[in-house]
């Protein structure tokens, strides 16, 4: 049965005490994580958050006290009271407290426990769904532990940063309006509106506009965002953004605060020094260098177009390409001539996964000779020339894709992560960082059969390729900018749009009617006839940047709660069934038809 | 049309510069507030959040840039470099910049503006309805400025102090489970699983204290929570919680950092010393005293228990609500004995609205005469005893209510603030905090046929009292506190039940079956068997305590996008109708019947 802790005040928490307090009389309470009894002498392993601390029951006239303790089961919570003194046995070296112990003189069961369904532990074996269902035991791991607290800090510590810098941090609604551009709305039916929605808000993108027309000047928001999509590996349907806006600023005015920011991030919480300026690369050179618009910078590899070198050359399939106004490019896999051919194979398939017909290689062996699956297509001068503008030395692979540019980029750019990966180069203590600029305003559909923007339609275009964009709009490029870091996208923004006759004439290229445009945006249309000051901004997605800094491969592990790939959380079993009187109350009512 | 702000770079906000920067040059961007042609001489007054700049066009070489500036409208957003310079008009002194004044040597119109649906300026009598409409223009208004300034502060300094403290932010999810008790949810339907339906949380309850099982030890979060309500004047479907939770803590523990919390707030905030301790009155005193669990203690008008005075008497009010195990209790309206006939009979019927089904009242006239209701059913000796009773003086009005005590606590509660606002001796200069504590632990709901839990079903009981839930449960007091500010409950919590036999017993006398419980509450349930600590917490209403701060009358006045009462946005339109489609992926229709 539970004992009250009527009395006792906790003085320290189990890892604040250290020899310094050798002597002290305290008062802890925790978690038993272990409890051994060696002859009498029972030793227990006391946790909390701060770390693990041991308890020692021992002496002739404390028979009753050593017998308790040797009742103590894992996961029991407990109180104690006891001396700090230096360790009987061994120091732990492995423990921040490895050098005392307490000797116990009181010890209170706060709270028994049943044997719980998996060990508490770090870097758990146990299966992600039997760890999801009990989340509660979960997180008392230490590593999910760490990650929240780092995150807890990563959030405080940029709270604290933009204040300082004249941010202000305003809410903006969560149950907003729906709006069917961009990905699905999870809706929220009215009561008072029956068969009327609100939406939740993807990004607070309208609202942090309208703060800027309203003179807030800077604002920002740690806001959570939601988007009904079928889940891939690393999506949730609430995600949490760092997001922010700045009036009367350009491009690198944005750039230069959220550089001060991650600079200050990563070093107060990894001790990593970044250093600044970030490095900047346009999106048409990230392409033709990484085949990415979210480069992986820690490795080289870089993408190398030999389609001049290969021009005439009689290889169909580099022929047919160029003729179709693609091109061939290709890769360096340093020291990989020697890869398996079936290692090989496997890499074509995954090429093929992203588009390529194939995949055209040359291995050059060590002992000097060559090994390619098209050198017969070749004369040995084209050989030579192309081996020699890839740099290719004995022992190296060359890699090449032929096809429209789009494809290529895409089998290249992830041909090449893929390769780094098997090479295992991929350090991550290494932190990288790139701002990728001058995005592509917008981009082509086939679906859709219309341009949609690439970022969003409020963001503004590079002045100098205004003129395109009735006649060529693909050609126009945006103030658009993306934070990478080791080859993932954490942040991104644009400066907007604050002209209405621009914004008008945008909605108008991704094939919006006036009347459309004003339904679903007539408020910032509106707000834009009063008086809008030029703004910028940015959004980071705070999931992933803690993942990194945590060294995760999955956001879930930086959520307290997360759900599922069917957008479910196990441990509460939401989403679950409700009256249908609740239903009926909103006007609706489940389909008949199934 | 739109000027560019390139080759331009802001150097101050306006009201950042003074005196101290005379003879700078500095570029200084905003909205024009007005605008005044002087001779040849045009004045503009530029506006930002910082506050109001003269800028000053004069010279004769500045013809052009003159007119340009003579053509500036309200609101329109301009660039203007110059230099700083004493003025040579009057001062202002009602600036902050009235010192000095900018001589424009470039003006730059980067926005212009038509002319605004009302005027930006503080105090609006512009009617709520239309501010709304244009919330991004009414968001321009220096008060409301102000106001979310204010708060955006208030959310900074209670990270930072709760940081300090040792607790950690940690998110809980939006999209949670639907639980039938409470207010209603609102909900989301689930795409993936139709037919199934998340609810938005109302609180973070159950997530906290799952991360106190989880060993997080103090958790914070300033958190949105939803309430699907009928709208009161002062509630949105949407509002803000600061929201804590802590481990291996009792009443004194959560007191005492809510205190300096408090006291940090209102100190840098307000530059207001709260004096600590805050004084604690049990719930029983505050209802005895001021007839309601929200106290405003900024004067007093307490509630005179006069029962006993009356007994023998042969008023049948007085006596039937004896006679039915009621009491008679009186207000003393100090210097209002005087009132007129017409505004007693108002008074009477403000007690009515609160069940009362009469008000007898004594008017003691400075003449030494005595008016009053019911004197012909006393003696002269007891009509003597109740006037002393009640500290009667020659001047004073005093009223009485006889009922139950539910009722006579109700109306004089009321009454007592009602009179207060009527001898405007409400100062909202001073703030008043009070703690009230011991609450019962149910209320008997005539509605449901059963008891309630009076703050919710996890609430400690005080541990004298465990011996009535059986027998008596509405004699069991709770382990709950409430902070109250000038008659306003700002914040609520309690020590939380840890033990699952009571947690269940507590559920078996809210008239939960055991299914029941769990299939609500089953993970919680779940979580108490593996080791949980003693825990406690408190949340603030954000809106409300900032709206106090701030000395308005509504919390819409300290959001930046409210809803009106039907629970719309009049900016946005939400919630809005969408595609048939969307409700079809759902798995839901739009019921026919209507």
């Amino acid at each position: 049965m539970a004992e009250s802790m009527k009395g006792l005040k906790r003085t320290h928490r189990c890892a604040e005490l250290s020899s310094v307090n050798t002597g002290e009389k305290v008062t802890v309470m925790g978690w038993v994580q272990k409890n051994r009894n060696k002859g009498g002498i029972v030793f227990v392993d006391l946790r909390d958050r701060s770390g693990i601390l041991q308890i020692v029951f021992e002496g002739e006239d404390k028979a009753e006290l050593i017998e308790k303790a040797a009742k103590l089961r894992s996961e029991f919570v407990i109180a104690v009271v006891g001396n700090v003194e230096a360790r009987s046995g061994a120091v732990n070296e492995n423990l921040a407290t490895g050098e005392i112990e307490i000797r116990a003189e009181e010890l209170r069961i706060l709270s028994e426990s049943e044997t719980p369904p998996f060990p508490i532990e770090e870097n758990s074996k146990t299966k992600e769904e039997l760890r999801l269902k009990y989340r509660y035991l979960d997180l008392r791991r230490p590593d999910l532990q760490r990650n929240l607290m780092m995150r807890s800090k990563v959030a405080t510590l940029t709270r604290q940063f933009l204040s300082e810098e004249g941010f202000l941090e305003i809410e903006t609604p969560v149950l907003g309006k729906s709006t069917p551009e961009g990905a699905r709305d999870y809706l929220v039916p009215s009561r008072i509106h029956p068969g009327s929605f609100y939406g939740l808000p993807q990004s607070p993108q309208l609202f942090k506009q309208l703060l800027m027309c309203s003179g807030y000047d800077r604002y920002f928001q740690i806001a959570k965002c939601f988007r009904d999509e079928d889940l891939r590996a690393d999506r949730q349907p609430e995600f949490t953004q760092i997001d922010m806006e700045l009036s009367f600023v350009d491009v690198d005015d944005v750039i230069d605060v959220n550089e001060r920011l991650l600079a200050k991030l990563f070093k107060e919480v990894l001790d990593v020094e970044v250093t600044l300026p970030i490095p900047r690369m346009t999106w048409q050179e990230a392409m033709d260098r990484y085949g990415s618009d979210k480069p992986d910078t820690r490795f080289g590899m870089e993408l190398t177009d030999v389609t001049d070198t290969v021009k005439d050359c009689e290889f169909v399939v580099f022929k047919g390409a160029i003729e179709n106004g693609g091109t061939v490019r290709g890769i360096n896999a340093k020291g990989q001539g020697g890869m398996p051919r079936k290692k090989i194979d496997k890499l074509v398939d995954f090429a093929k996964d992203f588009g390529a017909k194939g995949l055209a290689y040359i291995a050059l062996q060590t002992d000097g000779t060559v090994k390619s699956s098209f050198a017969k297509f070749m004369t040995e001068g084209q050989m030579q020339n192309l081996i020699q503008a890839m740099a290719g030395e004995p022992g190296d692979l060359l890699l090449f894709a032929a096809d429209k540019n789009k494809v290529v980029w895409d089998v290249l750019g992830n041909l090449r992560l893929e390769i780094a990966k098997q090479m295992e180069i991929l350090n991550k203590d290494e932190y990288k960082f790139v701002w990728v600029t001058e995005f592509p305003l917008l981009e082509w559909s086939d679906e859709q059969n219309r341009f949609m923007a690439m970022h969003h339609p409020f963001t503004m275009p590079m002045e100098e390729d205004l003129k395109y964009i009735d006649d060529d709009p693909g050609r126009v490029r945006a103030k658009a900018y993306d934070i990478v870091l080791n080859g993932n996208e954490i942040g991104g923004g644009s400066v907007r749009i604050f002209q209405n006759d621009i914004q008008e004439k945008m909605f108008e290229v991704l094939g919006f009617t006036k009347e459309q445009a004003y339904e679903q945006f007539g408020f910032l249309l509106d707000a834009f006839k009063y008086g809008v000051p030029p703004h910028a901004g940015l959004a980071y997605g705070l999931d992933r940047m803690v993942m990194l800094m945590a060294k995760e491969d999955s956001i879930r592990d930086v959520m307290a709660f997360p759900k599922v790939k069917d957008a479910s959380c196990l441990m509460t079993e939401a989403p679950s069934e409700v009256d249908d009187k609740q239903l009926e109350e909103l006007g609706l009512e489940k389909c008949s038809a199934e």
